[in-house]
């Protein structure tokens, strides 16, 4: 291993992926051989490379094989063999994985078995496979954070999360990758190099949660968590076609904490959300992670106590465009395949959108970058590992004292008032009594992104700034019989980004890229947004059936 | 009204300093006569000066005078009147009040009687006066925060708590003294000068809600709001012989975020902690603040659900010191008469404290300190007037960086977690199967200082810290005939303060100060703290009739 401290940056890289590269192999899966042209490979077969009985179950949907290893239809060790032939696999098609414990995760599906035998289930997770984030602790699994300076870091324990996941029954078996300083919605660093999309490898499988939205969205786990600061669980649940959640229920470790990092879920299914919040809830994060809310699971919210009760119709408000960048025509259709879907089951839609975008970003930007670049500099010098492009502007934003960053979380407070007053006063357009239930609007202003190319969050991020709980669901893919590039629109004249995002979508270039709506509710209704993106694809695959 | 600009900063003050002074006189309420050397103000007879319906009025318990509003028994206007006279007795007695608006609360009284009639109660504080720390906005009432150069700043709107507590039926009449900056646990600025305590005027009445602890002492208020960053509500509810919540429902504005300065009712009954809260929560404050978490009134927390529901004995834990600093004898007897009376209803005592107080209350100062005095500098920078003694050391402490302060962060969050891991170690020690239930402790090391005298804030601080609900109960009184100066101890070796507070100890000078102590509980168990307080005092009371 080489020592944390080499000013060799590049070999010290190098010899951890070779490293890393060598543990893959020693397991020996037999991987499916594809052309490096082929770029959509999440339809590739896997006739003679997984036994059919794996193939079933990695393409189980989550409910059905959380309740199947519930009742013991299914061995804990079967599913945990099959997901890590998967996720080797998905691994040799997009370079999804930072570490495997393949070995580790297998005789722990064992002795979950022999706890069965005896008393049941262990949790109500018992024997499913979760996926991890590299960025995410398991005692004795290095977590490096894609930084050079930080190879052979191996944490002597679990995270809260990991803690209450194995708690709860489920096997951890891997760690997937992430960009540099995950300030970013590419999935790129010094390390592992580029994870990419398993839908069209030319395009990024997004970020910062990149490795764990390639993993899921090639079925090599079914859910796996990452943690969202600006976009980097929605972005690359969007692009990888997959349910995400971006609540409030478990904080990450960082001192940023006036728009802190959340964790939570990436899945291919929508009860995935459900049941993989209820059991970390049932493990009682509080108890050790001092910025998790005593808070256990409320069916009332769940179940919309302020919203009705489910027994009336919800008003949507349905952003199409954010006011900043106009997102390209696949999101349309998406949206009204959406609008059209809510409105078949009786729910009213209005337009509407958040005021002042263009303050919220400004104010997003210079939170993020508060510290004029000291995190990201003191990291990359750890190892002389080259800072990359992302989500950091090239050149560091002037330094600002303590006192001017106080000010500037205050801003940011009295901004928030301002959207809750604007949210508050769609009552007048709702026709419920109350204000707009849900917001649906586009997860990104693009289907994805060519490697390298520039990004935006400024969809995702205005859940952030605002602490709004959001869940990603998938809707449509590019389609380029139907997704043509429109007339060009006034572009806005203080984004530049608008006019860029007009003029490089290519529904060619983005064909078969996956299309994911946010639904954002209001601040703590975090159980009510999971049902709510229930009721919402509930709809949506009723009017695919019609 | 001077000019906010105005570099004369004395005329300033004393300019609005008179014109306070003849808005109070204008309204001609008599006034109790008593001789300057009169130290105990709160027993004197005002017999003559008010009205008796007045002074039994403002005698009534909090519940009691809520429920005769609430059924019409008394009318609004008779209880305000009844309130603002002897909150000017109380003024004339302590110095608290900064702002008035007696007329404007009269005539809302007027106007919550004549809504009686046709619809009855307005809400579920109908009627009932309500005063409010300087700091807490209230529309057309100017809110200087003691600060020459924000002398005139008039508020066009209420606050959000001010806006609940208005939906609620409360009557709003009075606002109260300050310490310049608020991080003080005197009571003392530039305009209104000192507020004393009403049990013993040499003392100190607290901070930095103390005008509000003074004047709701006198029951010049039964409750009033004030905020809590350090101690700002348990101090000078300990000091002043009330009730005090410092939870987590309201957050006040403040940039500093990472310990947030929380708003919490003081009050003369410990039912007003309960019938306030529930009344602010259902107003919905998270409509309108956005960083009020969205969480209604729990009865399960408050019915102590996971404390065996209030059907099992409680385990307390009793940390008579917290390891920095000894505190005065009376808090020794005050801990030993409430010990004693749990052990009479069969809860379980046991001896413990939180570990690492040095290295708590280093974070804490760092946190407190991080904008090394540029806040401050600020703001008396407005006016030009000098920067007072308090909390803030003398000299800045140096300047960090925007990332220092974000590590810093982190360093408390991390020791946040070593603090929650041993209060989970605790369960071998409870009997119940449990961690302990809640920790008693006294509020201060002192029961109040000299004016000007050194402060200390260790022991209402670590629960800022570690953002644990925290309620105020009173004990008793300090008694020169049984709190008697012991034998010195050992000093502690690196926390000077344990020597000037033995050394400053005398039963004669603290005569008649009250001994509060603090009941805490964990993160997020508002409610339930609540309720713990309730059993608390109900078993002291217990045990004084027995």
């Amino acid at each position: 291993m080489p020592s944390v401290d080499s000013k060799d940056w590049k070999s010290a890289a190098d010899a951890k992926r070779e490293a890393f590269k060598k543990q893959v192999d020693s397991y020996a899966y037999a991987l499916p051989k594809v052309d490096s042209s082929t770029l959509d490979v999440s339809t590739i077969s896997l006739d003679g490379v997984m036994d059919p009985k794996h193939v079933q179950i990695t393409n189980m949907e989550v409910g059905e094989l959380v309740e199947k290893l519930q009742k013991g239809e299914l061995k804990a060790v079967e599913v945990a063999k099959a997901f890590c032939h998967r996720a080797a696999i998905a691994h040799s098609l997009v370079n999804c994985l930072t570490e495997v414990y393949f070995d580790r995760a297998i005789k722990h599906a064992e002795e979950l078995d022999e706890e069965f035998k005896e008393g049941g289930p262990v949790g109500p997770l018992h024997g499913f496979p979760i996926s991890l984030k590299n960025q995410i602790c398991v005692e004795g699994v290095e977590s490096n954070m894609g930084y050079v300076g930080w190879i052979g870091r191996v944490p002597k324990k679990n995270s809260v999360l990991a803690d209450c996941l194995v708690r709860s029954g489920a096997v951890l078996y891997c760690q997937t990758n992430i960009p540099q300083n995950l300030m970013s919605t590419e999935c790129i660093n010094a390390i592992y190099g580029r994870t990419v999309n398993g839908f069209n490898r030319n395009l990024s499988c997004g970020g910062s949660s990149g490795g764990e939205g390639a993993l899921v969205g090639l079925r090599g786990s079914l859910l796996g968590f990452g943690s969202d600061i600006g976009g980097s669980i929605r972005v690359p649940s969007s692009f990888n076609g997959l349910y995400g959640l971006h609540g409030g229920a478990d904080n990450s470790c960082q001192g940023l904490e006036a728009v802190s990092s959340v964790l939570g879920p990436l899945t291919t299914s929508v009860e995935g959300l459900q049941i993989v919040t209820k059991a970390v809830l049932a493990a009682e994060p509080w108890r050790k992670d001092p910025f998790v809310h005593y808070q256990p699971w409320r069916e009332s919210v769940y179940q919309l106590e302020a919203h009705g009760g489910g027994k009336e119709k919800l008003c949507f408000a349905f952003a199409y465009s954010n006011g900043l960048v106009k997102p390209n025509p696949p999101y349309y259709r998406a949206m009204d395949m959406t609008r059209k879907a809510l409105e078949t089951q009786g729910h009213k839609v209005i337009d509407w959108s958040f005021p002042e975008p263009e303050k919220c970003f400004d104010i997003l930007s210079r939170v993020y970058g508060a510290d004029s670049g000291e995190d990201i500099e003191t990291e990359c010098g750890r190892s002389g590992e080259p800072r990359m492009y992302g989500l950091c502007p090239p050149e560091n934003p002037p330094r600002i004292s303590v006192y001017q960053y106080w000010q500037l979380c205050y801003e940011r407070r009295l901004f928030m008032a301002t959207q809750i007053e604007a949210w508050e006063a769609t009552e007048s357009q709702t026709g419920t009594g109350r204000p707009v239930d849900a917001v649906i609007m586009p997860t990104s202003p693009y289907p994805s992104f060519r490697h390298d190319d520039q990004q935006d969050v400024s969809y995702t991020g205005v859940c952030n700034l605002n602490d709004w709980p959001t869940a990603v669901f998938p809707v449509t893919r590019v389609d380029p019989s139907v997704d043509k590039q429109q007339p060009a629109h006034t572009f806005h004249s203080d984004y530049p980004f608008d006019k860029i995002n007009y003029e490089r979508y290519d529904p060619e270039v983005f064909k078969n890229a996956p299309i994911g709506l946010q639904c954002i509710m209001r601040r703590g209704e975090d159980e009510a947004v999971i049902r709510v993106v229930e009721m919402v694809d509930a709809a949506l695959k009723a009017q695919k059936k019609a």
